[in-house]
């Protein structure tokens, strides 16, 4: 095990840290700020636009893709520092076209995709002209269980006919979102593990329907949100299918292992800000005569918080090392630790920093609350704390 | 030491959990659905109406009011399964005009209102046709130290005019509140504790700005809301002070104890319904080829949940006892247990309950992310955390 | 619910805290020190003799007897401060003739005894001059199951022939320690609850031996301790039976629910006392500059300190009430949330005393590492935390 | 930051981990059950010399020392991994001459001793015929802040004369401790930190007293133990002074960091040995029909252990690594860390081991406790948790 990031990741890592100091942090009010002004909550705040052209301007673009022919090229590792730098704001990631789900469809594009369907799709989300969604999670079944799916991809001619109700399609009401990746069950009578494919599905395919748009806490995510969407009788090409009929579950294990450090990479940029906010609040804030930083109790929400944090981050670059000498299945166990140790890590600790922050740490003022509600998705979301725990364990007791 | 409670209670318990389950919670997903789909996300949503109409009717009205003359005339011990029933649903208080501020106004009012003050809001208020806001929190200062308040009343012929920012205003943004309490400095060079008045505020009064709504967690939690105000000359006769100049503070911690009893006997409410939902979900989702109640680690939360609200149940009547038969004053040291113990299991109770519910458990489609979102703003509203243990603990190292 | 203790129990308590302050606690040093320096650390202290007698003189014997024939005749609610006074020092139940496992048993004999088992064991017993063991777990099988005893009764004419591998019999190395209360079964190819008996051993029965005396945490408990015990062909008279063969199962479940809440009411006064030590403690320790009761963090373990104390109480005296007023078996959830909640706050409360204490608080010098030990111990014995927690979620999923 | 170890290290690894568990693991019951059985409990068990001799001769000797002249010459990083695995046994340290406080008073001459000093002490100590103790903390005083202490150097002629009473000088019962360091003031009236002394006392001096062995949670922890010990008019030579008068503040500084890293690389590995057996233990023992390890709580505790484990190490070798490329000064921060989250992280995973053993788990038949009170223990060695979390966060409230 090596934790030393490369010169070239350093670099990168002070010129995001740069980046977002100088220009997206200092955006945040700008872009909420529209988004609550607009008309249409669904309308995307040219901030953004002009961030990413920016962004993209100063090479700092597709920095998550470890294919150097389509991206920086980055390992793991290297990527980590990176992404906790974006992590610190929820609108970071976009800006260098690093967000999820986009990154992993993206991903399986590029390992999956015919040359058409790259070129359809690849070409304008790397360019970050396009956006996508990822239709997997069912309301009418424990999703934490992927064998749960019930949608259906039936073949007929030339083409595949797609039924299924879908939930939690993140970005689907994006105004810029054309693609969508579908996963349904071709044959039930399979074996668990190959019933299911992916399928691509344009956004405008007749019999999609987007239901509504989901909340979190009350917050619609806006404009990117995350959809409850129909799918009824939907036909596409056959051309549209993903590797192959019966490997969807392979396609997402595949996608899942990196999807879930990026967010944990995230989280850790996440915590580390509410941190950074907790100890500027503890220390102009005055009670009782002196800045709350004087208060014992609050020195050891920090002290907890920093411990917490530098621990995580640790672990979160030891499985990204791991996945890039051993590849992502011998990282299983630390992907794992990760992802059950950062999101509840990270809710701890903006929790803190939004106790001392006052009922303001509660609202739309500050981001405290915006990244409480990610850490808190993020327990849920590419399996639950419970699953991952028990498959840790699993492991573990096979050891011995 | 008696946790019994009388037999008229039992029965009214038995009333409001009965209409609780009939007509309140199958209310929410249209009152819900209506602030949804209004255009003005401020208006009423008529069910509300029609329920209180409904409830006042059978009789379950104004059950908080500890003096006979204005209503129930219970005293705590006996309102504290009352409070719990109601706090099972974030639109339950209100139906039986038990909600929060209003209540707490109300209080203030009987006890320090003068006749023609009574006359002017306290009927109405008691009647639920109008509502009330308390302007006292400022987002310049931390309001945790109630000394800290800037705003200012300064007498001026008959009148008082008043300047201030205020923020937290909860149900100022509510199309029916018509009047406030502000609260603010008329002798910043007094003692510490007798600088503060309280002073009426029609909400028309000119120089009243409603700057915007606040949201927690995204959600701005309308039609009540809660708002920040601003305070610009605002010009109101001296018969609307309360109780005297520089009486603020007392009326503030005359107001806060009651207030704070009954936030933590609906949190207690709003627990065990997530308790509730937990158990229900548990068994009727199916993962990895059983039920989710078959998991020994959701059982263990289920256990925990029951001890956990258990013990804060007993708390907050032990409070509720000793408020009755010794007086607020000597029931502080359980008030501050209360206030310190119940939000915080709160909390982490709703928060067991929406892992088991997935990411549906975050979304508007249960009530947990709401009841979430209550347990935490009150783990800061009426002094945080931190200030009520360090109360408590100061009144302990007296002890020995 | 009423948790209203009566006037005679008022009473009692007053004079149990008394003796404990005056007598008990000053005598702890002359107690362990004893044991310390003696050349046999199975020998008596003479000062736990006299304290015996002494409280016997003044009518504070046999407290947690419910049956008047046989001693106070307190119920459930009205004994539970009185153990809380007693359980604030490892020597004080033994004063009182209150301690287990001896109640345990006494009350095995009291229930279930002849006449002829009463005058030979019951009555030296409760005339404190005789101590008694229970025989139950086995160091080959998880004894949280109770139906894995292995150990045999067998019936030879008129005896019983006993074999057995026993841990854990408390008591049993006390010099004292006269008869054994042995479980076994005595046919294994019955239904699973009505294999196993339990049987009356006099302790120099031929074939029981004393292998060695167990630690918990190094500390052997001399001179009461814990024994691993063999049962070799060990022959006892039929009518050393207790209630009937198959009936042991029976008899453990109704001796099992007043023992665990015994246990709990112990623990809060151990807790207790921790917290009053803390304080003192921290109110003449001075680290740099000021006492250490100026550091916030030790104000906010003492907070919270208070508040799981008491609601560990009021769930104790909750249990007690509703085994009074409905029976053990009614009130067996309680006893369960009681039983999960009371040992491991009071292994929290110990252990941040010690942490206040210092290295010191881990030493024979202060009372904080016997009740760890205690606290510690009862986190299993009586069932793991965990058998309880699922059984009580168990009862709760039936509910809803 | 790499967390490489070097491959001299890593075949050290390798040969003390085989040898850990051929010879150490399997001679722990020898060696306790010798000092259970000895007469004299403060004998040395021959199995401990047989094991140091073997040890020394396959060359893992003194591995601690990162002084090639006069041991293994390894920095911290490379040790890291060897403390752990030395960790897994409370025994171990001692086999490879590499156990507190020797390795600490070691340091000290060899960083600060005179030619005289090293030859007389430092010799024996490294070949392992001589034991040490360090006389730092004082019953009287918060010891935690170090500038408490009140013994006294006070200089007479070509001596020195000692008086003080210390306590918690572990090691100083064992029967081949020859040599002290005597921490006292020799000028109150200096400067805080400059006041201070140290000083090197044979144990055979007139007036040195050892009063009794102090225990924890009743373990005397004997051969080596912990002594309170009395220094009345104790003479020395001048030439025993340490460094210079008024140095000893700084040598203590010295000698913590490494003593404290050390520490936790140790309880590393006595938290995964913990593990190691709750896994074990949980696979082989059957309750309510099915191994332990079929219980999903069971499973949950195994992943969370092992989460919190990796994260420890993670920190301990990032605090390692660290010291060796910038020093202890600067490698302060994640000292501190490391010294704060590993002592409470092993305490409570051993805990659960000892939940999942269950009665067994707190008695002699396994190393639980004794690793378990080893934990306990350090959380207040070295600074108590609270002084640490403080200090790390004075530090971050510098950083922001």
């Amino acid at each position: 095990m090596s934790l030393q990031i490369s010169s070239k990741a350093q670099d990168l890592k002070d010129r995001v840290a740069d980046f977002m100091e100088t220009h997206v942090i200092p955006a945040e009010n700008d872009y909420f700020g529209y988004v609550e002004g607009a008309r249409d909550r669904w309308t995307i705040p040219p901030i953004i636009e002009e961030l990413k052209a920016k962004a993209k301007a100063e090479g700092l673009w597709n920095l998550w893709c470890p294919y150097p022919d389509y991206g920086a090229g980055l390992n793991n590792l290297d990527y980590a520092p990176l992404a906790e730098m974006m992590g610190r704001s929820i609108i970071g990631p976009e800006v260098f076209n690093c967000n999820a789900p986009d990154t992993g469809n993206m991903e399986v594009l590029m390992k999956y995709g015919t040359d058409a369907q790259k070129e359809q799709w690849l070409t304008p989300l790397l360019a970050g002209e396009m956006r996508s969604a990822f239709c997997m999670t069912e309301p009418a079944v424990a999703s934490s269980d992927a064998t749960n799916v019930e949608a259906s991809i039936v073949r007929d001619g030339d083409d595949y006919v797609l039924n299924g109700h879908k939930w939690w399609s993140t970005g689907a009401p994006d105004p810029r979102c054309e693609i969508l990746i579908f996963m349904g069950k071709n044959d039930p009578s399979a074996p668990k593990h190959i019933q299911q494919s992916m399928i691509l599905v344009p956004m405008d395919t007749p019999g999609v329907t987007l239901t509504r748009p989901l909340q979190v806490f009350g917050d619609d995510d806006a404009p990117h949100g995350h959809a409850e969407m129909l799918f009824e009788n939907v036909r596409v090409p056959a051309a549209n299918m993903l590797l192959g009929e019966g490997r969807g579950f392979e396609i997402a294990q595949g996608r899942l292992g990196p999807g879930r450090i990026h967010h944990c990479m995230r989280l850790i940029g996440s915590a580390q800000r509410a941190l950074e906010m907790m100890i500027t609040r503890a220390k102009s804030r005055v009670a009782f005569g002196k800045p709350i930083s004087d208060q014992g109790v609050v020195r050891q929400q920090i002290a907890m918080s920093v411990c917490e944090i530098e621990q995580a981050r640790l672990l979160a670059m030891a499985a990204a090392d791991k996945m890039d000498r051993e590849g992502n299945k011998e990282a299983r166990d630390l992907i794992a630790m990760a992802k059950i140790v950062v999101p509840q890590m990270a809710q701890t600790v903006i929790d803190r920093a939004i106790q001392v922050h006052g009922a303001g740490g509660l609202s739309q003022d500050y981001q405290l609350a915006r990244l409480f509600a990610y850490a808190r998705t993020i327990r849920l979301a590419d399996g639950p704390d419970e699953v991952h725990q028990d498959a840790l364990a699993r492991q573990w007791l096979k050891k011995f």
